[in-house]
């Protein structure tokens, strides 16, 4: 990993592949194309081959860490490899949403930041900043705070009111204002449209690191906006859309798909220029 | 494991360790003890021997899974063979706070209750029953919600009003009501005893799971108060205040510490009664 800090890293990944769209990796062996064994040899092959067949057009890859936990130590040791396979100069955030206490912080801070060597994790507020700073404490690298998810029962919490706002604008104001070096971003989902909106109309410095645009359905335009609208560089995590429900032709059907989204995130960027 | 429910399972290895006393491991190769090499298999050695030697007056434990996650996949592999050396008897609490939405929670699900057979996991609020129900979609297994933690910056967003309570005291009362079968138990630190009681007396129905009684300096007695009086049992959970700093007779010294927590709880529960 180069000495510069993960918002660099982010920054040239991001002018090199050209838009914001990141690889979700979501795999499972009952989704695997139909050619490929629903083992773990067979994941880890279409990991690797989806992870190199991306890389002209994607410079970030977002993990979902519980899909390779479910494999147990096999599935532990694939990502240690697929590590290996995105190199150091795309940037990788491992989607963890890990929530602990301090000295139990530290330790997923050295699963994740340490030993696989992510530049950026995903981390759930609800335990305040004690859950953060561990992960901090590795130089050069990035939180992403849970604010507004993407699932259906996201509100269940998020949209509560405290103190006339809603825990989701609590939560990211109180993570905007304590760390305005952008080194916490935020995970908002792109299924509330208005949502992200008003959260990047309060909270425009760090950011967004927006789930939901493919099969979830979320809005793509709002998604670009509010990637693009800072100078903190957003992330569209784009992850069943690009891997799910291939074909035979698996991996070149892949790059196709890759190109398509790349290009309907460019194109959707270019209509926000004045 | 076996037939009947998590919930019954608890109340035999209660019945049988004879207090809520539960062995909480978070192994750290730096805390070891001095004659054990500062190794995976070191750290092993270690668990495994604890594991065995608290036996006799612990019939629960709870495994805080980054400890193991920070070694990588051969952390994975000590926490698989560790299952095995707990058996189907004790109950088995995988502390992994996760808290992501339905698909990857169920193969966070599919990894502690699938893979590891945990009897109970961990669960933090902040995306809604999306990420509990998956969870519990595994027969006769428990979840247990964060509430109120043990940390310093537990009241950060916990202590927020909502609807005229905190936080905490919504998330309590939204699960006693949701889960009134007792399959969803609440995570409770002993570190603030006035939320402590106030949750108790809040939420009859629910298991407690209360960490922060040794090494943080929680209230003991309020703790074996709110484990005790209600129908689901619950867990008193000791980790740093067993298995750290110990001297070169370290096993023998453990059982020590173990017999003699396990009787300051049993004294402290005497004294609840009429």
């Amino acid at each position: 990993m180069a000495a510069n800090t993960a918002l660099e890293r982010l920054g040239e990944a991001r002018a090199r592949s050209g838009s914001a769209l990141t690889l979700g990796l979501d795999p499972r062996l009952d989704r695997l194309p139909p050619d490929l064994p629903p083992t773990v040899g067979g994941l880890e092959r279409f990991c690797r081959t989806v992870v190199e067949r991306a890389i002209e057009r994607i410079g970030m890859v977002k993990i979902n860490v519980a899909f390779f936990e479910a494999l147990g130590s096999s599935g532990w040791a694939v990502l240690e490899r697929l590590r290996e396979d995105i190199g150091p100069d795309r940037f990788l955030v491992l989607d963890a949403k890990r929530g602990d206490i301090g000295p139990s912080a530290e330790r997923s801070a050295e699963a994740l930041l340490g030993h696989l060597r992510a530049d950026a994790v995903t981390v759930s507020p609800y335990l305040g900043e004690d859950a953060v700073e561990p992960f901090l404490a590795f130089p050069g690298r990035m939180v992403y705070l849970l604010a507004r998810t993407s699932n259906p029962s996201a509100g269940r919490f998020q949209e509560l009111v405290v103190g006339g706002q809603t825990l989701s604008q609590a939560v990211a104001g109180w993570a905007a204002e304590r760390w305005p070096d952008g080194r916490v971003g935020l995970v908002v989902g792109a299924t509330d449209p208005q949502t992200l909106v008003d959260l990047r109309a309060r909270c425009p410095g760090p950011g967004f690191l927006i789930p939901g645009v493919g099969a979830q359905g979320g809005d793509l335009a709002g998604s670009v906006a509010a990637a693009d609208g800072t100078a903190a560089p957003g992330l569209i995590s784009l992850s069943r859309a690009l891997t799910e429900d291939l074909g035979p032709d698996w991996a070149e059907e892949f790059s196709r798909r890759v190109r398509n989204w790349s290009d309907r995130i460019i194109r959707a960027g270019a209509t926000l220029d004045p």
